[in-house]
């Protein structure tokens, strides 16, 4: 996409050969503009996958993923960040370690919000490890329907997920795929 | 907001005088057709108030406040909850206790998000003591810029945030104001 990536090469800063800050337009300010225009390729994109659902991690993916449910006239799911096990009837749980943080969160989500006949795609800010990505898989797939693929916006694609995804069968959308990056340089796949 | 008050007597659930679960449409499973018609809302409402910027607290806040910043064709700023104090010179915290969890989170933005000539309307889905509206006004205000008001998608009007908010002179705006509800009922302003 390259209005995204225009962005990110305007915008963005690569602190080091893993950091990426895209803080001014995507995760702690954002710009509502650009988020509709990822909704609408995303969902271009997603356009014969037969996706009844949006699934999204709490909280920067929350932006793109609403933004793409409403031009695929689907409902979308925020799956919740859990500090700690719930044991409870009505929700699924499955553990995430997140390399940013360096922590584990219990990835949550009520089960009777995911139906045996839905068809989910996963929407994230970014995908690296894929950690986030394969738990929102795994609770999905535990709750007995299917999964549409993974959108992410941007991909640090020299970082293992996206090709675990692909290799694990999943179909991966990277709208900005990054090969390569250093303080002061930014390269796309 | 009509469209709003139907949904939540038909879809949300009063569980006691104090808790409404609206998790099916508006903070776990969301409609981003209802989002939208929010935004449209807030927009209209807060037409006149000179608005150049949405603020609004992670995470249920952000599907309806990226709708009324693409409205209103102005950025929007996730305020993020940080568990402790962060000493940066780069960000603005103040802490926030928040009633739901009984807990203190630290209410965190960069300040360079937010400059003097903003005029900044804060989203959130939820008004009911005001603690979360107030902290993001502190925030704002020690950053110098000016609070546009206050909006929020469900106000609790039988606790005394919206009140505290007006007395203190800032202009609030909620789309659905409950005045009563208990086990099976919910009554409107």
């Amino acid at each position: 996409m390259e209005l995204l990536r225009q962005r990110i090469l305007q915008d963005g800063k690569a602190l080091n050969e893993n950091v990426l800050l895209v803080d001014s337009f995507l995760n702690h300010q954002v710009d509502p503009f650009l988020m509709a225009e990822i909704g609408k390729e995303f969902a271009r994109l997603f356009a014969d996958a037969g996706v009844t659902k949006v699934a999204t991690i709490e909280s920067s993916g929350i932006a793109p993923a609403v933004m793409t449910a409403q031009r695929m006239g689907v409902s979308m799911l925020i799956m919740k960040k859990s500090p700690s096990v719930t044991l409870r009837d009505d929700t699924l749980q499955t553990a995430v370690f997140s390399f940013t943080k360096n922590n584990t969160y219990q990835l949550t989500v009520k089960k009777h919000f995911i139906l045996p006949e839905d068809n989910v795609l996963v929407i994230d800010d970014f995908l690296a490890n894929g950690e986030a990505a394969f738990g929102a898989i795994r609770l999905l797939e535990t709750a007995g329907c299917r999964v549409a693929g993974v959108g992410a916006v941007i991909a640090k694609a020299f970082q293992p997920g996206m090709e675990k995804l692909r290799k694990a069968g999943y179909r991966v959308e990277a709208l900005a795929a990054i090969s390569r990056m250093g303080e002061g340089f930014i390269e796309f796949e």
